[in-house]
């Protein structure tokens, strides 16, 4: 495959110096609530909090709610016709599945009325440099997502990896056809942070392009703002409700 | 469901008053090998750590190796011929995902040579007492499994759960078809416990019947040995090198 080396030479040059951060990468506060996954993917979640936060989605104007897959058909019934999307899991939080479980996950998820879906890439097979089959599996995501109209987002677990697997895994998403890159899955050992937010955005480009979503451990408005100057344009966090009230109280 | 409210007349009874610890329920060290799953599960694990588990497997005559779904046909291939077991996990860690999925998963897996399926049960379901739902999802796969003549074992993920919900989760498995109930997937807050493999053993009865397999925090032969005493027959760790080592040299 071509591409792949163009990719692994692109990688090589952007270890060594990264593209400049875009002139539109940096986000402000103005559409903060659009911006925001509003977050529970506990697995002890019951299907009554999953409601509580379709309705606080509602209340407060989150772009989506960002729930597992068992939890779609009730949050996308909760929220017919209303501009909150559902967006939920695939491979989660592992990413060792076969991509086949993950694209029958996907168009299950999408055929129940999730409307954006995010992936974990294949990490063990990322570290094994098998470029190829990682990005085939993202590939056949996107495939699957935009055929029914979705929108895919590919969840790095940025705690992982090196500094060398972060850039290859964001070139490799966008080649494949990803709409955005997500940092961490939140069950890992660590969340986003602003130095890889940041790499993310460079690697990129310009989030009319494809968009960056930071999630894990974004707590605060503090938190918030940080990550949308870094050049995040999607928040996903479970304090959603905390960070926009405190926004109003600024 | 007629069976359902029998379930829930024993749990309460057994909430006040367990059954008795089963005679044949504690177990020796004679089969120590043949009784662990020697596992890997990380999200990051490259497939030639995979392949080097299974020839430890092989080398210290383990009774399976529990990978991910995404490595089945690599160690299928490398044990076959062999007695080591492949096992496999669906809905893992968190369980959160339709039964179809779940089915998906375990057929697929069986279908690359996994012979052993742990599945994660409906946790936030159980927690939100809909046992019908938690006792269909197993019922599911305990019928896709055995239709592929493998085995299949509950995660409780105990460590989430009440007494009470332990007791119930463990009767809904065993009613439901299920060979094993297993403790805990190592990804959440705690693993096994003396207390919880005990009540395990004496709500499923005797090991003949239904198994228990301890697992998260299985790291040495006390550990071990305790857990078998408990009422463990199957033991989920990656120390398990360590611990035939160590029983080698008692």
């Amino acid at each position: 495959m071509n591409s792949i080396s163009d990719i692994l030479v692109r990688k090589k040059m952007f270890e060594n110096e990264l593209p400049p951060f875009p002139e539109d990468g940096a986000q402000g506060l103005e559409s903060l609530a659009k911006m925001i996954d509003h977050t529970l993917l506990k697995p002890e979640a019951i299907p009554e909090a999953i409601e509580r936060l379709c309705a606080e989605a509602l209340e407060y104007s989150f772009g989506a709610v960002c729930i597992n897959p068992i939890h779609v058909s009730r949050a996308a019934n909760f929220l017919k016709g209303s501009p909150v999307a559902v967006c939920t899991v695939v491979g989660f939080p592992l990413g060792a599945v076969p991509t086949a479980t993950k694209v029958f996950e996907a168009e299950r998820a999408i055929g129940e009325g999730a409307i954006e879906i995010d992936m974990v890439l294949s990490i063990g097979l990322l570290k094994a440099d098998m470029a190829v089959e990682v990005m085939e599996d993202i590939s056949a995501l996107a495939r699957a997502v935009h055929a029914g109209g979705g929108l895919l987002k590919v969840i790095l677990e940025t705690c992982l990896l090196t500094r060398g697997e972060k850039i290859l895994a964001s070139l490799l998403a966008v080649e494949a056809g990803a709409d955005f890159v997500k940092t961490s899955t939140g069950f890992s050992t660590g969340g986003a942070t602003v130095e890889d937010v940041e790499l993310m955005r460079r690697v990129v480009g310009s989030p009319s392009r494809v968009g960056v979503k930071a999630s894990g451990g974004v707590r605060s408005l503090a938190d918030a703002r940080t990550m949308l100057q870094a050049g995040a344009n999607r928040l996903g966090t479970s304090s959603g409700v905390k960070i926009i009230t405190e926004a109003l109280h600024e």
